[in-house]
């Protein structure tokens, strides 16, 4: 039975002036009665509520409850407590009308909802759930969850071993980082809000095709953003980005510098030293988002931008996805002197996250499991990644353009100019495979007609079927006979 | 040793070109090099680099450096691979000036650093660990990981069955709450950020004092607030309130309704039933933050907003103070109409939160358990309080007065007008013991002179001495004699 809540009257917010009577009790229930705040069929607190706040014995309250009852004024119902009643009182008013609704601004368009769970989704970013090390980090939490019970506070600016041993890793790539620059995050997703909520500057420049999240999370701060067209096919143009920028003169640049999210790709070394100096040129910060530059076998991993610019690149990086998505752990790496702002804006946003999740992750790197995962999962991406050249090779129409990004998780699709993704993706979609239009991907007007091809979430039998069907609804859709000769 | 990162030249960025051959490799690393892009004393890509990118056999590759290497251009060092000779190449340039800084704002004003761990912190809310269940949250963790392995994805929304554990246990209480109204936040901090992210409007009210990190979550959006006056030790002034919002007009208003933060007030039912009416009245949503109705033993909660005004009524609870801190789990329940606009915030802010802990306060909550820790924990927290009035009573000047709020984690101390809070805070610090001064709650002019003593925080023998202390410093701040009679 769901009990009725009492009502909460003045005399219990009545503060500090010690004990009451009963007979001041009395009075109290009265002229809440007479002034009509105290309506039939009203509960009345419970008699150890009374006791609390106002200090008499419970012998005193229930004496008064006594009293009022053979007044005629209260009664009391079994098992559920002492009610006003309907003899002197006012009669209950209609329930309340309900109060305004807040006015809120339209969800943001953050892409479709995610496929059903029995079709085939060729165009996620996540990494297949059996690549992870799934039982490995439970076994870490088992161990953290070792000593006696659960800590109880947490860390702003997150697990200080956990912000060491990231330090500790990226100074053993030839990074130069102190715990005291790692900022902890609710994956990278977070690391890409808590700059965009620091930023006074009004206009930033990304990659467009851009990771639509990290586009929506500047605009929805009210932040301009320029579109610096990036062709999975060829170089980056710098001439071209140097007049974007030039004309727009945004106060930073937002990249992802290996295995860009769409396209999948990677930035040359020139093209990061360029970038850098026009950073110089045109008085931009640099933010590198670097999900992707150790997502390779043999301990190699692509140039950054950190690593040639140096701390005052303020770096994202995230164990998400290459660890488990459902941790949600990420970081955030900035010069000593943004981390004050920075870690506000974390206290704002969330205050601190779940320790028990930075505990976990921490004792995985400690044990040296996250340099063999790395490795591990860098060659199953490689072998996945083989498998879905050879694939697109032997399926797709030969007018279908694929990029090589050399492993990793993702490479992009190119169709001829006149498919119409929309209608594709309606066609594949109907028959279980699912490819991810990215019209809100594009900043200006899409100079792609393609998506990304993920090898890293499916696995080859599966992502075989997905690039037969897809094969198929793309000579369907240009007239050509159903499957190649 | 560190390894120089290898230079990532152009070429490999060449994509879905097929195989390329010995030849053509070697004439693009010296058209790298007599373009000046790749100076003397660059790392060339590992063999295994150019195998996955290019598709040539590693001993194309090797091939090719052994021709290049025989000509003088590049050169080969034992176990750290293949670097451009100084012979031929440009000289490689003074280090990279470093890009600039990004521009941010100033660090959000958020009170001060926790006190340092030996001293007394007389206002912290939070809730002393000692009282936490620490043990059975532990116990549950593992019965989470009995399962093999980690979940690998997560709901943005967050963890469906927690959202029906949240909406079962609210509706026990008389709620109407769905699992589809329910979002996982981190902590209520991430509630109240997803509410104050989506708000169309540009003014909203709340308490003054407030809970200042809600306050400049609020104003971090460029919303403006309105403060209403709470005075602890008397009643709601409806007809003040009522000007103030028919004066400024805000779009919400933000109340905690019971417990206030920093007060300690807990609204009776006639003020909520006002603030409904009012409301109407000027066209405002009410967010209601509920920390604290349930603080209480015996299972009779305070009086809500969300009960009396139902599901317009946005609502916002957390695990955090009542279970553990470093869970970070709290919750926000919107109207449908609501939930697509806040959960694209959250997906905005983190995507989604960290699995696990959601799995583990469910399990906590399906075994019973929180219903009898919430019980336990009502019941030292009222002895507690007792214990406090007590000393309270015993060793404060009499003009100082505090106020009586039943049980619940703090109540208000308020001093005579002349003793200068932050002098005071100086002289108490000075001796180990912290209290928190609270200018960032106020809006406006200060109308009270006082703050939080928290007697959830510190078992009573260290609260009695910190309390012992503080009495000393007032006494002696006004020329009183330092202790009682």
């Amino acid at each position: 039975m769901v009990k009725v809540p009492y009502v909460r009257f003045p005399v219990l917010a009545r503060n500090g002036e010690g004990r009451i009577g009963s007979a001041e009790l009395i009075a109290a229930v009265i002229e809440e009665i007479e002034s009509g705040r105290l309506v039939a069929g009203s509960r009345l607190p419970p008699v150890r509520v009374l006791e609390r706040n106002l200090g008499p014995s419970k012998n005193t309250v229930q004496a008064a409850y006594e009293e009022l009852a053979l007044r005629g004024l209260i009664e009391a119902r079994e098992r559920e407590g002492w009610f006003v009643s309907a003899r002197l009182a006012r009669a209950a008013p209609e329930p309340l009308p309900p109060p305004p609704l807040p006015k809120l601004k339209p969800a943001p368009v953050l892409g479709p909802p995610r496929a059903a769970k029995d079709g085939i989704a060729l165009s996620v970013v996540f990494i297949d759930p059996e690549l992870l090390p799934t039982e490995k980090l439970a076994d870490c939490a088992r161990s953290v969850l070792r000593q006696p019970g659960m800590a109880a506070l947490y860390d702003a600016q997150g697990y200080p071993p956990l912000r060491a041993a990231i330090a500790e890793r990226l100074n053993a790539r030839g990074f130069s980082v102190s715990p005291e620059e790692v900022i902890i995050t609710t994956g990278s997703q977070q690391a890409i809000d808590l700059v965009a909520r620091a930023l006074e500057v009004r206009r930033v420049a990304t990659e467009t095709p851009v990771y639509a999240h990290g586009r929506h999370v500047f605009e929805s701060f009210g932040i301009q953003v320029t579109g610096l067209p990036l062709d999975p096919f060829g170089r980056v143009d710098l001439a071209d980005w140097a007049a974007r920028l030039e004309r727009t003169r945004p106060g930073a640049l937002y990249a992802i510098t290996s295995f860009q999210n769409p396209t999948g790709y990677s930035y040359s070394t020139h093209e990061l030293e360029q970038l850098i100096a026009l950073s110089r040129r045109f008085d931009f910060a640099l933010i590198e988002d670097d999900w992707g530059s150790d997502m390779l076998p043999d301990g190699e991993p692509r140039p950054t931008l950190r690593q040639l610019g140096g701390r005052s690149v303020t770096y994202i990086n995230s164990f998400t996805k290459k660890l488990l998505p459902s941790l949600r752990v990420g970081y955030l790496i900035a010069d000593p002197s943004l981390v004050p702002t920075l870690v506000g804006m974390k206290r704002l946003g969330t205050l601190g996250n779940a320790w028990l999740t930075e505990a976990i992750v921490c004792e995985f790197l400690e044990r040296g499991y996250y340099d063999r995962h790395l490795s591990e999962l860098g060659q199953a991406l490689e072998a996945r990644y083989e498998r879905c050249l050879e694939i697109l090779r032997r399926l797709m129409p030969e007018d279908v353009r694929f990029t090589t990004p050399g492993g990793g998780p993702t490479l992009w699709l190119e169709l001829p100019k006149e498919i119409d993704l929309v209608a594709l993706a309606k066609a594949t979609a109907d028959r279980g495979v699912y490819i991810e239009s990215t019209n809100n991907a594009y900043l200006g007007e899409p100079h792609l007609n393609g998506f990304r091809v993920s090898y890293a979430y499916s696995a080859p039998e599966k992502l075989e079927r997905g690039l037969t069907i897809l094969a198929e609804e793309i000579r369907r859709a240009r007239g050509l006979r159903p499957s190649p000769a």
